[in-house]
């Protein structure tokens, strides 16, 4: 049966590796393989940046951070800017958010072109497309300056104390905290504290809240397809999960860090700078990665039990037969890999992502359980999704390819570069560096080969040999020998930033009929008398055209 | 005084040196050159795209061709893009339109947003940014498939009705035709009529009715600063120009072309296919440029005198004293130099266009009469007129840079570059030459010294050397000797090409206190225990914080 609605599913810093079917050696993720065993697992999915805000609007409107702007957490998607939300509904399908996207308005611009926030159109514009059903960012956070301003997470802060959680801050007292002997609140902003229980019962915790609010929300819709995001929070930071998850993985499930003394001690010094800000320098730390990935992996077990839950009831209600499900995530997590904690860079660690999708068309039987090896970026959602809901790709919007031909098994995929980015104009480390706002920017383009990191500022380049260096320890950005390598990447990535990423106002069609549009609307350039007007191109102006119209007889 | 209002003056396809201030040896300017001697007169001012839309919706936006998208005649701006309307208004200035943008609204981006093209946004949003005084984009047409839609110029046809002038299409029958003894339209359409007398009075004609119009505002203004667009529609073509304009210039008056034949025999493929297009080969005709460019000329002279009858009156209101005034152009024309005509192309004739600036305030009494050679382009007009209405320039949304520290006689000008575009993705050409839509591209960097233009679908550059070659009659891309400044050419663009065009919600400001502001709102990445926060980064949850306080004595 052809795919009626869409469940697409997003976990949050949930890196490519940490999931059994991609190879982790100790964590079991049966039910996120079970998916892989119905549909195809992509192996060289890579998001458009290693940072949820911009790597989200990339998912949620097909393009390039470079097109879309949004390119720092918090940093508004500009208005005007088509979303998965806009293609899907002008094909019929409705598109619905349970969870997190990390959206911000933009108030600004929405003022300047007088859009009501709390009108249908203002709404899906603030909400980056989606119909809300539930939004939920996962971060209250509180410092010196007050909260955190984020949106959504009232509905669960509700949850929590329906529940009889207390406290000001319930998301982080009880779902992000452990809890002493003494009653004391174990923050979870500490890493020291990631191996406490969280303190509050497991099925309250974030992620089944959410497994039940999706189920909630595929239970109430109607006849109108559907897809519905739903996006969790987990595994992300803070890094703490409830019992048994807490618990569950010790020392020796612990893989050990990728990384090379020669590697620190040579860096690049955009690299070393990531390397050695707070973040690296805790995360080269044992005791840090001790402390944390007994706990990520935790929640990553967590998420594929409720996965689990999912795809169960999905089954039961008979769902299965037309949902295509999507697996992935915004980015990955270091874990103290490279010397580097968090995402904020290119390596595979934090780039790639797991992405498994199930079509339950008849015309991807040939492929399910396979692997694909193709070069896919998370901007191939978008115009997935689209063609699922029967609509026509407008691929002078969407900048990604839909990746229904890899799913059906069919032959000619041509992507020969992925490019992500990361913008840190506004971290720290751009102070470090003493880079201007112009130039605290980085691209990534890889091949299956190579892959080149360019950093602004007049740096050399990054250079990793994929093939021959897959974890990624050798950096050959200097190497003589690689001169031509570097120099053919370049050319990639600027061909890529000279797309008309901006000609979103044309289709391809229309431009070619545009080739001859005019003279037929009498606009004859370069005609010096009649004899140079094709018959058919003729023109007339007023009723007497004598003078016009070509003599007769020629 | 200081400037209160801007006169924002352009013509239409004026070429840069058909003013006797730049240097025409024939067709004297008086009244253009008074403005030279009031103000600075620019050499190096580029538009950034040699074709009207594209020009235009970058003056008027204040960003490339490849940031706005708009890359071609009719394509329409898209719904979001910020115009000087907006960033004038915000600053208390009005933002007027007497003339012609070619602007076409992004209806369908509007429709998506509910923007009702009749309220006071959505007109704005459909007109660029302007409020419209009178909307005259000059351009008639009708063909076998219809007229040529364009908006604006029903005032006009009400004029020449009012007046008298019969006909179906009075704009083509008297404003650009003449008339056979017989009483028989003489097209404008075809070159060959271009030494006839337009069919019209003079003063009925576009020009000095546009005059008038502008006028008519000027006075019709109240206390609100404003800028007025005074956007002639002439000397564009249709090239016909009433008496006695229309044979003021002989056979002697005609500047010979600029082209060589091994310049035509040689060309670049791309360079080529425009050569020979129907609109190069007509104008590399004699009978062509002996028929069009007297007319042309006439035309001009016409827009010179009606621009004195402008000054004139200015000065005699003592308006002259508190008005910036702005004589520019959006593009040139070949007139069958290179054996090109029109002007989708990058050399002088094209791309650089007259530009002078009066600033009535006494900074700018030292610069008056001078001459500036620095490189300027199109794009830097927004951001001189925010700073003149008082508003401080958005240089995350606009890209060009204000020119009053050079109308002040400042040093420190820095850009080593200017870039233009041109798509013909919509023209025939394409076709010819066989490329897909995305290949249609060309784009032209250019610093005091150099030229380079690039041609997408895989063919060498262009290469002009501005100091040796003034003429542009060489082409030095497959120059072994020159493979070093095509390098250091194309290093100019690539930077070019990976600006953060896109990120108009954040300003500089913003993403530099970004640095620290997450950590103040309680986001504490890579915090192992208390020890690790600073003093001054002391978070809170709860009323009972003893855990997450920095220990006290430390």
């Amino acid at each position: 049966m052809k795919a009626r609605n869409i469940l697409f599913v997003m976990f949050d810093q949930l890196r490519w590796d940490y999931l059994s079917c991609y190879g982790h050696p100790h964590l079991a993720t049966p039910n996120m393989d079970r998916l892989a065993a119905m549909g195809v697992k992509f192996t060289r999915a890579y998001v458009q940046a290693p940072l949820c805000g911009p790597s989200r609007m990339s998912t949620y409107t097909g393009r390039y951070v470079h097109s879309h702007g949004a390119s720092w957490n918090g940093t508004p998607l500009k208005v005007g800017e088509q979303t998965m939300g806009d293609h899907l509904r002008d094909a019929g399908m409705g598109c619905w958010l349970v969870g997190k996207t990390h959206m911000h308005a933009d108030a600004e611009g929405m003022r300047r072109l007088g859009l009501d926030p709390d009108s249908i159109i203002g709404a899906r514009v603030a909400e980056c497309g989606f119909d809300v059903f539930e939004r939920d960012d996962g971060m209250r956070a509180v410092g010196p300056d007050g909260p955190l301003v984020e949106p959504g997470g009232d509905a669960y802060d509700d949850h929590l104390r329906r529940r009889g959680y207390e406290g000001d801050n319930p998301w982080h007292d009880h779902a992000n905290s452990g809890v002493s002997e003494a009653g004391d609140v174990l923050s979870g902003w500490f890493m020291k504290n990631a191996g406490e229980a969280a303190n509050i019962e497991e099925e309250d915790s974030e992620t089944p809240y959410l497994t039940r609010r999706g189920m909630a929300f595929i239970e109430s819709r109607g006849e109108e397809p559907w897809l519905c995001h739903l996006s969790y929070i987990k595994p992300h930071w803070p890094y703490v999960v409830p019992a048994p998850y807490n618990d569950m993985y010790g020392p020796d499930a612990i893989v050990p860090p990728v990384r090379g003394q020669d590697e620190f001690d040579n860096a690049h010094p955009v690299l070393k700078a990531f390397m050695t800000s707070p973040v690296g320098k805790a995360f080269s730390r044992e005791e840090v990665r001790n402390a944390v990935i007994p706990a990520y992996m935790g929640l990553i077990k967590q998420c594929d039990d409720q996965f689990g839950v999912l795809l169960d009831w999905l089954e039961e209600t008979g769902r299965l037969r037309d949902t295509m499900i999507v697996l992935t995530s915004d980015h990955g997590d270091f874990l103290g890999d490279h010397w580097m904690g968090e995402k904020t860079f290119f390596h595979d660690a934090a780039v790639k992502v797991p992405l498994i999708v199930f079509d339950p068309s008849p015309e991807a039987d040939g492929t399910r359980g396979t692997v694909c090896d193709e070069l896919v970026e998370a901007i191939d959602l978008a115009p997935t999704f689209v063609e699922i809901a029967g609509g026509r790709v407008r691929d002078h919007v969407l900048e990604g390819c839909s990746l229904l031909p890899l799913l059906h098994g069919k032959q000619g995929w041509s992507r020969d570069a992925v490019i992500s980015e990361y913008d840190f104009a506004a971290t720290p480390i751009a102070d470090r560096l003493g880079l201007s706002v112009r130039d605290s920017v980085m691209f990534m383009v890889a091949d299956k080969r190579w892959k080149l990191i360019h950093c602004e500022g007049g740096f050399r380049p990054i250079l990793f040999d994929l093939d021959r260096d897959p974890e990624e320890l050798h950096d050959l950005g200097d190497s003589e020998a690689h001169t031509q390598i570097i120099s053919q990447m370049y050319d990639k990535l600027f061909r890529w930033a000279r797309r008309p990423s901006q000609r979103t106002t044309r289709s391809e069609e229309q431009l070619i009929e545009l080739r001859t549009a005019l003279r037929r609307r009498g606009v004859v350039l370069g005609v010096y008398d009649e004899n140079e007007i094709p018959l058919d191109l003729t023109v007339h102006y007023r009723n007497r055209t004598a003078r016009i119209r070509r003599p007769r007889g020629q």
